[in-house]
């Protein structure tokens, strides 16, 4: 039985990497982990004794699992990477179809294409821009529809008696909200849940995530957002416009929408990956843009997580798209409200003494944050095994959404922090409740808003609105909150919560500070302190740095807070990194996505190319027998993507050189159209294929299941000559794992042909063998991979 | 004769490229550019015919030159580029010491090595803070004692009659301040003229530009930076803040200084290319940030300069960099001011229907700007061939300074714009000259000022302050004297004169406007347009995108103002590329040096490695006698920086393969410290050469010369197997211009090794063999080498 799991969940490994394909666990013939056969040969400080027991543990369990019969659960493990992840391919495929376009386009078609890739990002800019426009209103109205049903009936049961009403009635409307939009992301497009901020890390990092950018997926989103934020769930609707906005980069960049099968013939050019990702870019940037009206930190944000690409015109493009899609936002809202959009700024500034207590605040914030990402670790750990169908996910969510309704009303109830209702009418939506005529109750500014106007008052609220007891309760219980909404089946984002969390402790911070020292003026303005704290909560969460710095400056249109700002997201950041990775990162491990960090883990010169390929590697000839490329594109133990091309020495005993690098989805289309030479007879097929055939295949290439190939046709031959990539990168054996990752991360490669000193094909490196080795607790580790 | 200057000009284009090294014009044979041998193949768009005749034209009038006996004198063209400039590696030499050293580094050493990174930055930063504000306080401190003094004696003779004294006193004044300045620079270091901006431009491309980065150039630039803005001439303070930060950067994290003959024994780890680079680029960006106040705008210039190295880390640790720099001009600047740094922001918000105004203010910026870089243009090219001696720059310097006296006290005289005197008396030096008690002369704040606080008044003024006569004189006048000083061999940039004419004209621009429709209140606020005029004037000069919206952005704190500026900045750049290119660029081609751009020329795709590349290549061998190795080193035809290393085959008819790189720079170290083998005996030498060894060469290695090597020790064998980088990127000899573009600049290569499909050597790719094709008006252009 322990053998049969092991198969499951290793598999072999071979996924786009060439490898043999014989179906057998591809662990280099040793069966160990590769880096265990390293432990003999060097003194390297390295350990792998504990990471192989806590697999075992895993695989242990899960067997467990599946004797009760849940043989679809997947034991989830962060030290596994999936192999069910394909790879996007930045570098463009140079064979002669390509080179032959290329070279017949003229100078004028260049400059068109460079002007029609401005019309896109300016499409991207706007469109993003609408419908980050679309939401705000949308759950502007409906929220303020329900806030403002459920104040009646609270003022007209407060008088009466029977608040349980009205707390069922608050429940309820928020649990239908919250449900429909449940219901719309498990039942119809699961991967619209949560934030979508680390599905986009993934697609810019350069990882194939399968439907994260279509139509129905943006739709899904988009509706799911307004429910869960209408139905007061503790999210924001700033991560899923980030999501967006890619989305709509890539629906408009392409020209045609595969699921509303329309195609506009427009953008043709755009159609492969490497185009594709920078729009995809130029969208995830106009979606922080338009979430939160900062365009520069938009563009900060793409650059941060699509790395490899920075390109001066490029750059220039995605904060184009970046200004329109805030530029639209405005615009329209302006509109809608019939004023210009409210400029609050606060002109408060700091002073030189108050650093080292935000750079505590920094700290606190990274241990909250920790804190945080560790109990949502847990608690996705525990969702990926119990909660994965789509029934028991929706009645999570509204599991939550009854929770956090009946919550607020208990604190809103039994709070007795009465405040004056100022003169200009600050709160939109103030609970008089059991407070005397003319005040309103405090903790209700808080929990009975949408979570964005609380982080709004608790910056600019002036000192005294808020009493320390409120704060305090209402950091513990929406700390708690947000921590259980993250990762529920719903659309939504961390940002704001965090913000709120954030802004709550650290306005509190601020008031017990100005109570400690005497006099307390100098210590003015908590407003302040809460900014600080929100950046630190928020930094301590999601570990982002350079681009958040600017984002929270353009967010509060404060520059004089750079600085403090800058060092508190540096401390919360080292502080919580040292007990655990951000939240986005954790999620992405616990996918299993081979994700590539910034560089190689710093102690692993030693290993080498050698090492770290797959062997042997399935090769074909320049001119193949259909049958062969069939059987071994049909292979399923081995699903591999790429194949090296090679040529036979003439007497046949010389060693194959390296020719060229072919793709699965270019075999397709070659198999599809039925390219084949008959030997004996001249060429089969009338049309020569062209570029247009493998651009029109894009992004959704068949499986090879739906070709059919007759026996005659199995016996004829294809020429690969003209569609292979003839010049694939290739390094020598002895090259060294950094210099090996860094070129294949500075040109987003796919496949990396390892060659011999005479150019014979001796391995291929993948993603996933440079994923795999991350430096952990313990040294060097390394990753195993299951087809999970 | 013709053929004489032909060799002059052209000579071998071998430098680092490892050619032959026979000393012949290396026109593959055939004494043609190589372009034209591509005619012949296929129909592309393609003339050189017209670049033949102008490259002829050159030669010819040099040649005339010459035989007037100014033989020292160079024939600068932009058509060519120059041999003398070498190429910065910022790729890791890979070889077994590097390796050896890297592996046996821990966990911890890497930590220790990233703090110290953070460190270094940290200290780049206040350094250049420091600077900068050393920069700030000493112009405004000489610069107020020399308008004080002029300022009574002008009111003195304004009472008396006889003004012509002040203006002898003033013209003196300022061109003692201009000569010293011109001095230290002509005589002392040559390459501190200018702003420095496309210098730094170069290194962060990866060209070693000599001298640029040492302390004595920092001296100079610091001390004739001063003297020229003191001086009164028409330039700023802002580019050479930059150019030092670079400085700075450079000694600091080298841990020692070669000029002081100190060495701290710190930092020793980043002593190479790469990691210089890296701080260098902080340097700059702390420098930008000193400067205008603009942190991220600082990292953004550093980004789009530096190209191919974004990492996350890196990029945080520049912000950083720029937020220390900028936090300490303004700590410092504050209490030297006993208050608070002034922050002044701009409320006024711009209409919808403005923005068309806006986009033709950015039309006309870069018609103005196109004009001024042609202007420059020629005159560059004048003072390139007739002011090159020391003496002669001084003599223009100061020439100019007594012009721009002059003339500033001309237009003041015989302006009759007065003011009243406003309540807060912003003007700092008020001339009251022939106005009535309680007045000023408006020309005078313009002109009797330093251009930085000029610019301000422009900007903030009220409405009413300047006539618009004033402001048309001030803009003609301003723009011909600021055209004219750019280039002088004077410490001074071109930003702040750049914005003042802007200012002028865009307030001019605004002003009429307002004359033009009726009731001209809507139109309200000439300062709105004086900033929008000063962004395209700036844009159309220096054509900067991105960055220098950020910064002015942050110099102005004027979010709202983002897109105007944007789309400002955009059409100056797409109305000026029209005629010429940025002053910037022209400056760098002036100087032949050879710039890699972002991307190959659109229209390269028919080019490949064979025909690029410089071949045959001189190799040695893993294990070569040390007189070959003396003698290709001595070579000074060819001086060539890397070496292929082969191995012969077995039989020696079999051609030899590669396997490794090794650089001039490590054979000298080699040579200098005699690790020679003698065939019969055993190893001479008793040290083991280290990597500390290369390190205290690094980076000024003495030249072959320098190197006794005696008879016996010629016949000696060297063993390079432990030196050479056994791992370099290589490429097929069929790939594509573009791909091999992409390599060499996404991976900041030195060299790249063109192989054929049996890993033989058969060319290398330097920076030269791709910088050389452009893009001209009649398609692609190939540009020639020379030797000057």
């Amino acid at each position: 039985m322990a053998n049969i799991t092991k198969k499951v969940s290793w598999s072999s490994r071979a996924d786009e990497s060439g490898g043999t394909g014989e179906g057998t666990p591809l662990l280099n013939g040793s069966g160990q982990p590769r880096l265990s056969r390293q432990l003999s040969g060097g003194g390297s400080v390295f350990q792998i004794g504990r990471l192989s027991t806590v697999d075992l543990e895993e695989e242990m369990s899960s067997e467990e699992d599946s004797l009760r019969g849940r043989l679809k659960e997947i034991p989830h493990n962060e030290k596994l990477l999936s192999l069910k992840f394909e790879s996007l391919d930045y570098d463009n495929i140079e064979n002669q179809l390509f080179l032959e376009e290329e070279r017949r386009m003229s100078y004028m078609g260049f400059r068109c294409l460079e002007i029609s890739r401005w019309v896109v990002c300016g499409l991207i800019g706007f469109l993003t821009g609408l419908i980050a426009c679309f939401i705000d209103i949308a759950v502007e109205e409906i929220a303020g529809i329900k806030y403002r049903v459920v104040k009646e009936n609270i003022e007209k049961f407060t008088e009466v008696g029977g608040l349980s009403i009205s707390l069922i009635l608050w429940v309820v409307l928020n649990s239908v909200f919250v449900m429909v939009g449940a219901i719309i992301v498990a039942c119809i497009e699961p991967i619209a849940a949560g934030s979508g901020i680390p599905q986009i890390k993934c697609y810019l990092n350069g990882v194939k995530i399968p439907r994260v950018v279509r139509l129905k997926t943006l739709v899904v989103k988009v509706f799911g957002v307004i429910c869960s934020v209408v139905g007061g769930l503790a999210v924001g609707k700033e991560g899923p416009m980030i999501h967006s906005g890619a989305v709509v980069a890539a629906g408009v960049s392409q020209g045609r929408s595969t699921s509303l099968k329309k195609d506009l013939k427009m953008f043709e050019y755009f159609r492969r990956d490497t185009e594709k990702r920078d729009f995809v870019s130029a969208g995830a940037a106009a979606g922080v843009s338009a979430a939160f009206g900062a365009p520069v930190g938009g563009v900060l944000f793409s650059l941060e997580e699509g790395a490899s690409f920075w390109n001066q015109m490029l750059t220039w493009r995605i904060f184009f798209a970046s200004m329109i899609s805030t530029f639209t936002l405005n615009f329209f809202l302006s509109i809608y409200h019939k004023k210009p959009g409210d400029d609050v700024r606060n002109t408060v500034d700091y002073n030189l003494y108050e650093i080292p207590l935000f750079i505590i605040m920094g700290a606190i914030g990274g241990l909250l944050g920790a804190l945080f990402n560790k109990l949502n670790y847990w608690l996705t750990i525990f969702r990926i095994r119990y909660v994965h169908r789509p029934c028991l996910q929706v009645i999570e969510a509204v599991l939550v959404a009854a929770v956090t309704a009946t919550v607020s009303f208990t604190m809103i109830y039994f709070s007795n922090d009465c405040q004056p209702l100022g003169p200009d009418h600050t709160e939109e939506y103030p609970l008089q409740l059991f407070c005397a005529d003319g005040e309103y109750n405090s903790m209700a500014t808080t929990f009975f808003n949408t979570p964005e106007r609380s982080v709004r008052s608790l910056f600019h609220n002036q000192p005294g609105t808020y009493n320390p007891l409120t704060l305090g309760l209402f950091t513990l219980t929406y700390f708690f909150l947000a921590c259980w909404t993250y990762g529920l089946a719903v659309s939504a984002g961390v940002f704001i919560p965090s913000l709120l969390i954030g802004a709550a402790w650290g306005r509190l911070f601020g008031i017990l500070l100005a109570s400690i020292t005497s006099t307390g003026s100098i210590w003015a303005g908590p407003g302040k302190y809460a900014l600080i704290g929100a950046a630190a909560q928020l930094g301590g969460i999601v570990r982002m740095t350079l681009s958040l710095t600017v984002i929270m400056v353009e967010a509060t249109g404060n520059v004089t807070f750079g600085l403090p700002i800058m060092l508190v997201l540096m401390t919360a950041k080292i502080v919580g990194d040292y007990f655990v990775e951000g939240l986005y990162d954790i999620h992405i491990k616990l996918q299993s996505v081979p994700f590539l960090h910034w560089d190689a883990p710093a102690t692993s010169h030693w290993l080498t190319a050698r090492e770290v390929m797959s062997s042997p590697v399935t090769c074909l000839n320049r001119i193949e027998k259909v049958g062969t490329i069939v059987d071994v594109l049909s292979n399923t133990s081995t699903n591999h993507n790429g194949f090296a091309v090679v040529t036979q020495g003439a007497g046949g005993d010389e060693p194959a050189k390296l020719c060229g690098l072919i793709l699965r989805s270019q075999l397709i289309v070659l198999l599809k159209h039925k390219v084949f030479v008959e030997l004996a007879r001249s060429r089969l097929t009338l049309r020569k294929l062209q570029l247009k055939d493998f651009r029109d295949a894009y992004p959704r290439f068949p499986p090879i299941q739906s070709i059919h190939v007759s026996q005659d046709e199995r016996e004829c031959m294809m020429d690969l000559n003209e569609f292979m990539n003839a010049t694939p990168y290739t390094v020598p054996q002895d090259t060294s794992l950094p210099r090996v990752f860094k070129l294949f991360r500075a040109l987003g490669l796919r496949h990396l042909v390892v060659v011999d000193d005479e150019n014979r094909v001796v391995g291929l490196v993948t993603r996933k063998d440079l994923a795999r080795y991350h430096l952990g607790k313990h040294g060097l580790e390394e990753l195993q991979l299951a087809q999970t």
